[in-house]
C-alpha cells in the first residue's frame, strides 16, 4: 500500500494475538496484503510479533486492550476505522482453558472463565457486525474447542464459556449472513504447539516429531481459507486436530 | 412429619418456581411426600403456592432468593439442610428468552441473561453437589430449551447462557454420577401453558383446545421420572414437546 | 380379557424380544393390562417369556418373525390386528453390535448388520404407522445406541444400521406427531445386564453389584414412561445409561 | 507426463462424478495436476467433463461403474491402479434425495436408496482404504447433506442412507486417522447450480443471480482444501451452504 494510493489495504483484526493461534493468523493475514492489526491485555507482548510481520514487509499494529471491557473494545473499533481502515476481517481467540472439580469451583473463577471466553467474544463480535453491516462485507471467526460442544467432568466453567461463545458465533451466523456477513466457528480439538504445552506436558509436545500435535501454521490456513470462501457456499463450522488425536 | 419422628422429610428445592412449570414441579414432589421449598425473587409471590401445597396436605415453605447472588444462594442451602432437612432433589428453572439483534444487544443486558441463565445454576448446582455428594445420593435438575441445543438469530444472549448451562449440568453429570449424584437436563421445546403466552401469543395460546401447548404439570411428571430412576440406568437429558410441533 | 367384555384389551408388540431389554419391555406392559405380543425369529425361545406373563396373569403371545422379511413384518400386524387386538405400543429393540476394522468388513455382513438394524426397524415402523395413523393413537419406540449418534473405529457397519434407525425414528416423529402417534429414541449407553455380557466380559459384569451396570427392568420402566406421556409433552429422544459409566 | 518420467501422477477418483458437483471436484483436483478418474454409472455421460479436461491440458479417464456393486468397485480401483496411478483422493459422491411419507415408502425404495447412498459408499470407502493404508497417505470424502446430521417428514429413506454414510465417514476416520488417512465429510446445506433445481424450482433457481444458491466451484474449493490440509491439522466435517440460506 502506497501513500498514495487513496485506497488503503483492508484490516484483519486478531483480538488474542497469543504467541500461537492468533500470530500465526495474523502472519497468514498479512502475507496476502492485510493490514493487521492485532490485540492483546499486553501491548509489549506484541512487539516481536508486530515487527515480525513488518520484516515480511507487511502492515501490522499493536493494540493493548482487554477484550472484557466494553469501552476498550469500542474504542479499539473506533481507533482501527478511524486510523488503519475498514476491518474486514475479525478474529476471536481467546479462552483460558482450566480445570476444577464443581464443588471448588470459585464463583469469582467461574465468572472470569465466562467473562474471557466468552462476554469478550460477544463485545468484539458485536462491535465487528456494528462496523461490516454497513458495508455489507466482511468475516468474524471464533475460536472453539472440544469443550464448545461437550460438557466434560471438572470444565464446567470452560465448557460453559466456549458454549456460549458457540451459541453467539451460531446466532450471529444465522442473523448476519443474510446481510452478507461470514460468521464462522473453529472447534480445535487437541494440543496447539506453544510453550505452556511444551513445558507442562512434555511426553504430549514429544509427539510433535511426528506431527501428533497441532501446528499453529496450519491452523491458521483454515481461517484464511474460511476468509476467502465466496458467499454462494459458506462454511459455520469445521473442526481441526491432528491427525493421530484420538476422538 | 412430626416432631418425634426422628427423621425428616427429604427436601425438594425449586430454585425459580414461577407460576407454571416450577410450581407444577413443586406441587409433584410435594404430592410424593417431599417438604418443598421453593424460592425465587420476590417470596410474596410464593404464598399461593405454598398455601396450595399445604391445604393439600403437603409440607412447603417459601424463600426470597436472587439465585444469582453466591452469598443469598449458600445461605438458602444452609437454612435448608438446617431447618428443613436433607434436600434430595433440586429443580433449577430459571431463565428469561429474550430476544435482540446482535447489533442492539446492550452489553449488560447480555450479561444479565447469562447470570440469569446460566451463572444462577452454576451457584445453586455448585451448592447443591456440595450438600449431595458426601451423602452419595441426590437429583439435580436442570431447565433447558430448544436455544440450549442451538444458536438462532435475534437469541445470542439466551442461547449462550442456556448453552452454558446445559455445558454445566453435562460437566456436572459426568463428574458427579460416579458419586451418585444424577445431574440431568430437560430440553423444552415449544410454547408452556403460562399467563404470559395467554396475554402475548393468543394464537398459539388457543392451541391449548387441542393439546398444542406444553401443560406444566405433564412436564413435571418428567422431573419426577427422572428423579426416581434407580442409579443403574439414569438419563442425562431428554426433551420434551407438544405433538404438533414443528421441529 | 373375557370372551364377553366385548372390548378388546390393547396390545403392545415388542418386535426383538430378546431374553433382556425386550422381555422386560414386555413384562413391564403386560403388568399394565397389555395384551402383549412378542416376536424373534425363533418363535420356541420365547416360550419361556410367555408363560412367566401368563404365570402372573397377563395376556402374551409369541410369533416367530424375521422383521426383516417384508411379507412378515406384514403379516405378523394383520394377524395381531385380526386376532388379538388393535396395536397401541410397538417397541423395536433389535440390532447386532459387531466390530470389524474397516479393510476387514465383508459387504455382506455390512448390509446383514444393516438389514437387521435399520431396515427391518423400517418395515416395522411403517407397519405400525399404518395401522394407527387411522386411529390417531399409538407409540413407536425404538431402541438405540451410542452408535446411533456418534461413529467409532471399528464401528461403521454398527454405527450405519444405527444411525440410520435414529433418522428413521426422527423422520417418523416429525412427521407423525401431528397425527397424534408417538414416535421416540432410547439412547442405551453402557452394558445390559445378559448372559452375553456375563460370559464375555466378566469384569464388566462384577460392577453389577455395585449397579455398574444396566438393568433391563429399570430401562423398561422408561419405555413405559414414554408411552404413557400425554400428547402435551411428547419426548423423542431419551439416554440412559448406568451412574458410573464414563461418557 | 510422460511416458518416460519414471513416475505417475497421483490419481483422484471421483465417484459419482454428475454434472455439477462431481465435475466440479474433477476439475479441481485436474487443474492440480491430478489423473483425474470419473465414474458414474453411464460413462457414455462423462465423455464431455473428460474431453473438457483434457482440452485445458489435464489428464482424466471415464469409468463405467455401478458402485452398487462390489466387483465392479473392486474392479474400479485395480485398473486404476494399475493402469492409471496410485489413487491418492477419493471423492463419493453419490446420494439420491427423494422425499415420501412413511406409510407410501416402498421396501424396495427404501433399500435402493440406502444402497446408493451409503452401501456404495461403504464399498467405495473401503476399497480407498485398501489401497491407502499400506502406503500410509490418501485422502477419502464423502459428500453429506443437512439430512446426515437430521432426520425430517418425509425423508426417512433419504436421511437413513445420509445417516448411515455420516457415520461411515466418522467411524473411518477415527479408525484410518491414526494410520495417515484423511478421511472427511462435507455437510452440503442448500440447492446446487443443477439443471434439475433450474427446471424444477425456478424460484429457488432465480436466486443464482443473488449469489443465493451453491456454486458447484466453489464447493469444489473446499473438497481440495481439505484434501492439502497437512496431517497436523485435519478436518473431518464442515458445511457449506449459501450466505442467505435459513438454517
Amino acid at each position: 500500500m502506497t501513500e498514495n494510493s487513496g485506497k488503503r489495504a483492508p484490516v484483519a483484526l486478531v483480538v488474542g494475538a497469543g504467541d500461537a493461534l492468533g500470530s500465526a493468523v495474523a502472519r497468514r493475514f498479512a502475507k496476502e496484503g492485510y493490514n493487521v492489526c492485532v490485540a492483546r491485555r499486553s501491548p509489549e507482548k506484541l512487539e516481536p510479533l508486530v515487527e515480525e510481520i513488518r520484516a515480511l514487509g507487511g502492515t501490522a499494529r499493536g493494540f493493548g486492550t482487554d477484550a472484557r471491557k466494553e469501552d476498550e473494545v469500542v474504542d479499539l473499533f473506533a481507533t482501527i476505522e478511524r486510523e488503519e481502515g475498514p476491518v474486514e476481517a475479525v478474529v476471536f481467540n481467546v479462552g483460558p482453558n482450566v480445570e476444577f472439580a464443581i464443588r471448588e469451583t470459585d464463583a469469582r473463577k467461574y465468572f472470569k472463565v465466562w467473562e474471557l471466553a466468552c462476554f469478550a467474544g460477544f463485545l468484539v463480535g458485536r462491535e465487528a457486525a456494528k462496523v461490516m453491516v454497513p458495508r455489507g462485507r466482511g468475516t468474524i471467526l471464533f475460536s472453539g474447542a472440544t469443550a464448545s460442544i461437550r460438557g466434560k467432568s471438572g470444565f464446567a466453567a470452560f465448557s460453559g464459556g466456549k458454549h456460549g461463545l458457540r451459541a453467539l458465533a451460531q446466532s450471529m451466523a444465522k442473523e448476519l449472513g443474510p446481510q452478507s456477513i461470514h460468521v464462522a466457528h473453529v472447534v480445535i480439538d487437541g494440543s496447539i504447539d506453544t510453550e505452556f504445552i511444551k513445558k507442562l506436558f512434555p511426553e504430549r509436545y514429544a509427539l510433535k516429531s511426528v506431527d501428533g500435535i497441532l501446528n499453529p501454521d496450519d491452523i491458521a490456513e483454515n481461517y484464511w481459507h474460511l476468509h476467502k470462501q465466496p458467499r454462494t457456499a459458506w462454511t459455520f463450522e469445521m473442526d481441526v486436530r491432528p491427525y493421530m488425536e484420538a476422538w
